[in-house]
């Protein structure tokens, strides 16, 4: 990268050492195929997700997240694709014998997985990591499921959803309990993609405040809805997070994440590298885009500027007699 | 706006008063024709021109850019379309008698304007600001410029382009000849969109060093290439500009502008309104995409991340027979 790109675009940012050596902090997780998930019944064809992984192991990227692990009793055959379920014998058609590439991820929503069940001893599986997403309320629950995790051998992150809906006070109680339990990453999640760069500084601050004297990290996962996704991720990095979220083109729930094209080109190092990210995002992820239809958009927007759960605006986009955007702000911007 | 949404979204952060009280600073300047010519050569049907226009005044915007003013001499009829002149009568058929609106903004680039001949007294213009465009080694010539448009009667920025491509020292010298010059407004012009949030605020505080003392407000003009126009926005406002530049769906050369649903979106308040500028962008702006083709993309990208103008992206794009996206990566990539 060219002096005058250093001396402008990076002109005072701190980057964490990203160099694998020793005291380096930084790390990138593609969750492209988890995330996108949400927009395809996670039914993604086996070259794909192939070419993602392959896509993670050349560009440096450190964990990629393949998908759920999900309890399937009293589910319907078919009613998902496998990557909502993640059976080992799914990841292992993928990764095979990994003698490169990213290390695995998974997530566990607290309520859909059986985890004493579904997540096995680490010595059988190809999973390094495993990420067990829960909202305030199911803290105490999580933290069960983190000892268990833990205990079986994997890393353990706690993704703690939709930080926007809550409040200072019940923050900062879930953040002293999740402080105390064997989780070794607390991750700022924004899922309705409703902050902006004061609020992210005030919440990396909150939960460093409660991780740091515990040994553990803080991650950043951010959505699009207000085109504030990677803005977020560099203000987190800076802030302290050293978990960064990013998928190909961007590829997530509503209006997507922060793209990984944009963040390795960030941080392009010798440890990170572009170009095969760049390829991912051209020939394997941009075409699905017609049929997935992820990206920033008006009703994206405006769910993101009330601060609410996607969901009303992919309805509304997926309606064939849709109204114009107007009444569809009416609707949303009712208290 | 909700109260999850105040205490969320703008938590922490301080937004200048845009009530149109005494006292008050804000401005918001639209520039969706202004520079969304620069990807039609200037050929705006006049209902998309007025419809923009009455969704300005609707929304409250303060100012409306309407084109560029330019001299005609050797160029052959038919070139460029009308609002690369701006005549007085194009402006006029569009904002009429002008008893509501906002205030009209022509730019003229040094060099390209005789503006002795080409910009008359303001007693017989609708126009209201001249926004002087120019790169740094023509300064001199821009605050000449300057002085003479300000002595026919109109309010005059100076938008000191490509601030990236710069060095520190040079900035320093241009900004304080500009500090004495007659400009009402000062800019800081990101025109390759290569922009990263430290530097934006760094920026901001050279500039507010030398305008402030003069008595000169600071600007933000802000390219999308890594999806941060509006990100730096509000980081340059946070940090002390005034005038705030921004394109309804982000319509600009190249990756783009500031989207304005995003900016008024987020000042929403008793002086600006949202609904005028959202159906502005669903139903006039959105559907000349496919024709105009702006917005974010890999080689903008890429022309962001290396800091370089964004016109070989722009070709690439237009070249109906190009290679994928790693040949125009490497190329562009050499120093």
């Amino acid at each position: 990268m060219s002096d005058s790109t250093d001396s402008n675009m990076k002109a005072n940012f701190r980057i964490p050492s990203a160099s694998g050596d020793a005291g380096s902090a930084l790390r990138v997780l593609d969750c492209t195929i988890r995330d996108g998930g949400l927009m395809n019944s996670h039914r993604f064809e086996d070259e794909v997700v192939a070419a993602v992984h392959s896509a993670c192991g050349a560009a440096g990227i450190d964990y990629m997240e393949i998908g759920y692990r999900a309890s399937r009793k009293g589910i319907q055959s078919g009613e998902h694709g496998c990557w909502r379920y993640c059976l080992e014998e799914d990841i292992q058609r993928i990764v095979g014998g990994r003698a490169v590439g990213p290390k695995i991820s998974i997530m566990a929503d607290v309520g859909k997985c059986d985890y004493r069940e579904d997540i096995g001893p680490k010595a059988g599986s190809v999973v390094d990591m495993v990420r067990v997403a829960c909202y305030l309320h199911q803290i105490p629950t999580a933290i069960d499921m983190v000892k268990d995790i833990r205990d079986k051998g994997y890393e353990v992150s706690v993704n703690l959803m939709a930080v926007t809906t809550v409040s200072e006070r019940e923050l900062e109680e879930g953040l002293a309990r999740l402080a105390s339990s064997e989780a070794d990453i607390i991750y700022v999640v924004d899922s309705f993609g409703a902050l902006v760069s004061p609020r992210i500084r005030s919440l990396m601050a909150l939960y460093l405040r409660h991780a740091q004297p515990a040994g553990k990290s803080v991650g950043i996962h951010a959505h699009n809805n207000l085109q504030l996704a990677f803005a977020n991720t560099v203000e987190a990095m800076q802030a302290g997070a050293t978990f960064l979220d990013a998928t190909m083109a961007g590829l997530g729930r509503g209006a997507g994440n922060c793209p990984m094209e944009l963040l390795v080109g960030f941080l392009d190092s010798s440890k990170y590298r572009l170009e095969p990210v760049l390829a991912c995002v051209e020939e394997v992820v941009e075409p699905l885009r017609r049929e997935l239809k992820w990206g920033f958009g008006l009703p994206y927007m405006i769910t993101g500027l009330f601060n609410r759960h996607p969901r009303a605006a992919i309805e509304f986009l997926a309606s064939p007699h849709r109204d114009g955007i107007l009444p569809f702000y009416e609707s949303e911007s009712r208290p």
